[in-house]
């Protein structure tokens, strides 16, 4: 049995065919242009095999809402042409398999938690930290559905005292990725996140503002465990800077172990690297199929 | 058929027995002394019905994780003698019927959603702003269950520029509690809530905390409905200052109707009043009753 996965990012859309256990099989990346051009490519990958369903995870906003007239469409993207783009509907018609859709935080914890750092949880949040920020979040393995998806990146956080860069979030000016993103620490610093030292102010302010976010997650969803990933958690120097700093604002006021003498093994890095998003979401295509099928492949 | 209530609150323990639309047909307020004396009190009140089943709404924090020795006790209390009573298994034993157990803060969301402002909707997040300040929240129908139950009243924000008062909240100070409660605000300017006019520049101060704290919610979880209760909110001028600085701070990041030309409906003040909690809890009893008897009521 093959499962299809995409993962569709900024700047490339990543295409696998995987098996039941997440594992991938084959993988080709397509460059993000326009929707005509970048799906007519991902459509004529995926006939190439036969798969029983596929799994996506994507760039966004998208309409989760499965009574939406809209649903699995992109609703607001910055991305020429994106805006709108009916993704579940034209990719599912084109392949004619079960598809699930999801946003690409969400297959990333999910390819974490099934195969990653949160093996044997029901549930977690995964944050990237890289060109912007964002979350995907499980909780007892679902995907939560509000009004929309989490938009977790631009909560606003109270400033490093030693902090004077303005922010560059178009909308919030300086929210968490305002403040935070790999574009707002080489713009703060005039350099490269890997020409900074260890030892630079810049990583104390990052764990700063980090360890807020964090801080409000646990507080207001309190999640299993917490994988941070992308470009500038790389750094591992921030690890430590984090989990210090989260207790320190925490104060206690959390009676759990994994936020107390736990806390190394609550703040982690993703044991699957860059794959997370592809691996959720070949996980993703497996757990429609099982539920269209009502087979435990 | 008859359902048992009960609302563990700081100051009083409400019992009640209502039917199965959740109509409270008797009520008991029992003031909140040691655990030894109320409980007794409480367990002879029930003793009186021949209740079907019981719902509890308590203060925490409690363990409600259905794996644990300790399930439905408290955790930590700064009351007397209540930090690791175990709530559950004492009043279940002695009441001798199935009993569901949630936060107080769950339990009015609860209520709403069934009885109240957030009728027809499958979640929403109620929000008490009163003495302390909390929040229950309902997803698909369910409450989230993570590493603990959330404390949302704790969250960090940014200080309102004319506001200097130093926070009332022993373990963070200037949190969003030790800010924005009913006693932060009486400490602040010195007067009695109801003593300081509508236009006092208290109610401005105070509706950039609580929208900040929203805004943080909406990003964060994205509740289908936000419901604001407890003494604070009885000053309904805060409502649209709070809706107004909402929209402002996300600055229309959120692509929803709900949160631009629907916002006097998504922000709105509890439909049952000061009787949500233990409707909650009595719809919490009977929804225990279905599950384990399989009977639709």
């Amino acid at each position: 049995m093959y499962l299809g996965g995409l993962e569709a990012g900024d700047t490339n859309f990543v295409c696998a065919v995987g098996d039941a256990d997440g594992n991938v099989l084959v993988r080709e990346r397509i460059p993000t242009a326009d929707p005509q051009t970048t799906m007519a490519q991902v459509i004529r990958f995926f006939e190439n095999f036969k798969i029983v369903s596929i799994g996506v995870g994507t760039f966004g906003s998208i309409d989760l809402n499965k009574e939406s007239a809209t649903y699995g469409s992109i609703t607001a993207s910055p991305k020429r042409g994106w805006a709108h783009y009916p993704l579940f509907k034209s990719l599912s018609e084109a392949v004619g398999v079960p598809m699930g859709i999801t946003t690409n935080g969400n297959a990333a914890a999910l390819g974490e938690l099934h195969k990653g750092a949160a093996q044997g949880l029901d549930g977690c949040l995964y944050m990237t930290v890289g060109t912007g920020i964002s979350a995907g979040l499980i909780m007892e393995n679902q995907f939560l559905h509000g009004l929309t998806h989490p938009e977790m990146g631009h909560i606003l956080l109270r400033r490093h005292p030693k902090d004077a860069f303005q922010g560059l979030c178009p909308q919030h000016r300086d929210c968490l990725e305002g403040l935070a993103s790999g574009p707002a620490i080489e713009a703060r610093w005039g350099k490269k996140l890997t020409s900074l030292d260890d030892d630079h102010l810049a990583w104390s302010i990052e764990a700063t503002y980090l360890a807020q976010a964090l801080m409000h997650y646990a507080l207001i969803i309190s999640p299993k465990r917490i994988i941070l990933g992308g470009a500038v958690m790389k750094q591992n120097q921030l690890f430590p800077l984090i989990r210090t700093q989260l207790q320190q604002l925490l104060a206690g006021s959390i009676d759990c172990a994994e936020l107390k003498d736990q806390i190394d093994s609550y703040v982690v890095p993703p044991a699957l690297g860059e794959n997370a998003g592809i691996i959720g979401a070949l996980i993703l295509g497996r757990e429609t199929y099982r539920q269209r099928s009502g087979k435990i492949a």
